[in-house]
């Protein structure tokens, strides 16, 4: 019997439709027996099926924050000239997931997932269900970065521009030890109870020090010194010191989701891997490539930091480095700041302007 | 009863003697009955006793890595030219510390303890043991950067020279949030028991997750992207994989140590500021200082960056901003790699050789 947590309802996430892919089997060998992935479209597809986007979300995300932040008339994303399709990543909570799932897969029996899943998941969506098979563009961040590289790397025919933002193609060492750490704040909670847990509220302490990891590395160090959270407002609740804001924002995010749903995203984050097409060899995996690319890091990301992004640019043709500015770090991701999204806006219009 | 730890005696740590300064009233109203410093000299004092240079202690650090890394003829803290004295910081374990007093501070009892604690002891130290005055120079990293600070802003009379490494005068809201996570890790663990556990070992869990959380903020992205760690080498122990190197370092180093004497470095460690001294005016703080202060950041520290330690020099009379290079981050302290141990050598000569 699925678990009721309210954070993974229509209600706080916003509309999306459930579509089902039936058996759908796993790279590391498990099988979800009838995987559903939620997703949520904006505009129309036109007669020619070539104005689709694709959006893949990012760890602990849903489609909800492109919907208030970057979807919109007159924005780059604009669903007023492109059919735009947010799908929202296996186990993140509103598609199949350990907490909402019964049988063989539910809770602590979830199988592992890997970015590759994802992609080839949104794929057959994409195809059997829109009949698209063609992207003007794959734009994702952070996880959803991953996967937009995924596709670039694994499907080059079908995508005509990517552009991964503040996320690689490779996870690097330093990011998965990161990563580690946010999980073993979770597991180490004796609520968590090896996955069995009756209520995600069981594991609240280990929720809140996740958290509390997040605060440190998912924004800067400017963001804090700056006391930029000032200037955040959310409705019915406020902050006058950093802790209260850790507390009231953060925490209050994170402690409403599904610990297993974290952890599963988290095994598929650690192990993200465009290489793992090609025998291990990075350079020909990007190599691969055939979109037009921009690849778009932030500046005071602390762990997926602009050169290691650079890097990976470099190795993949027709691409282009367009480092993102905000004082907010990874967490930049959120919109915070007007220039950051206008910067967005500003690449994400030229990338779709190029003629590929 | 003392709790035994084999890793906070001399047979691990090298030499040092202990100094007892009787009553040490501290700053938050908590009173240490005897108050004993372990001290370790290098050198002799010469008999106008201007050659002394004092050495306070980083967080989890002893004496050992400046006796064994930083400290030796020819170098900049010459032992043939300075009568250099490293003082270990109150409840680093090997000065009075909860595992190893007895009665009304033991364990969980232990009161809180400030950086100006420490400073104030040392000063008593040095003053009333070895009849010093005047320092030629003081230099510490990390918590030993903040002593140094204090020292200045303190007893700017006695402070001829001041070199704060990768740290900072007034604590950070970031740092105070990174610092908070390492001992949440410690104190989540049921082990712990409210600081009463029978034996550090009982709190392997915890003191591994903090470990953990050292590995991914104490160096740095490119420490773990370029494998420097290959090429570090401890006796007995080799790594082949990353995963190995943070558990057969980094943990082993960690769960080796008492795990209250890293809430109390902890708790100082986020509250150090100099401002205390000047009603919470930071310009007005550093503006006493009279030293001339090389102020070291390192270029890749995640938690000390070196724009955090430009601000502070910027507001301080005859200063300098000498940035460190080291791919190892904040660890960088540990003196892996010998460019960097040239350039603060380098620093520390010009420095000395300053006319103050």
């Amino acid at each position: 019997m699925a678990l009721e947590n309210p954070f993974y309802t229509p209600e706080v996430q916003g509309a999306y439709e459930l579509h089902s892919l039936g058996r759908f089997e796993l790279e590391e060998g498990g099988v979800i027996p009838d995987l559903q992935l939620a997703v949520a479209t904006y505009g129309e597809l036109n007669e020619a099926k070539d104005n689709a986007i694709l959006i893949p979300t990012w760890f602990s995300g849903t489609h909800q924050t492109w919907e208030l932040v970057y979807i919109g008339p007159g924005r780059a994303l604009d669903p007023e000239k492109y059919f735009i399709v947010v799908v929202n990543q296996i186990g993140n909570g509103l598609s199949t997931s350990p907490h909402n799932t019964d049988g063989e897969i539910a809770m602590s029996k979830f199988p592992d997932v890997r970015i590759g899943d994802d992609v080839r998941a949104q794929e057959q969506l994409l195809r059997e269900v829109f009949g698209i098979e063609r992207l003007a563009l794959v734009v994702g961040g952070s996880m959803g970065a991953q996967q937009t590289w995924e596709w670039a790397v694994r499907f080059p025919d079908k995508v005509l521009r990517a552009a991964p933002i503040a996320g690689t193609a490779q996870n690097t060492p330093h990011d998965f030890l990161f990563t580690q750490t946010l999980l073993d704040a979770i597991t180490s909670d004796p609520g968590w109870n090896g996955g069995e847990y009756a209520d995600h509220a069981d594991v609240v302490a280990g929720l809140a020090r996740h958290a509390d990891i997040w605060a440190v590395l998912g924004l800067s160090t400017e963001f804090w010194k700056t006391e930029f959270w000032r200037g955040i407002e959310l409705p019915d609740v406020t902050w006058d010191t950093f802790e209260e804001f850790r507390d009231r924002f953060i925490r209050a995010v994170f402690t409403a989701m599904d610990p297993n749903a974290l952890l599963v995203m988290g095994w598929k984050w650690q192990r993200g891997d465009v290489a793992r097409n090609t025998g291990g060899d990075l350079a020909a995996a990007l190599g691969r490539v055939t979109a037009k690319v921009f690849v778009m890091p932030h500046d005071e990301d602390m762990f997926f930091p602009p050169r290691d992004c650079a890097a990976e640019q470099a190795l993949t043709p027709n691409s282009e480095l367009r480092v993102l500015h905000t004082v907010a770090g990874h967490f930049g991701l959120f919109g915070f700041e007007e220039s950051y999204l206008a910067e967005v806006d500003s690449h994400l219009t030229e990338l779709l302007a190029t003629p590929v």
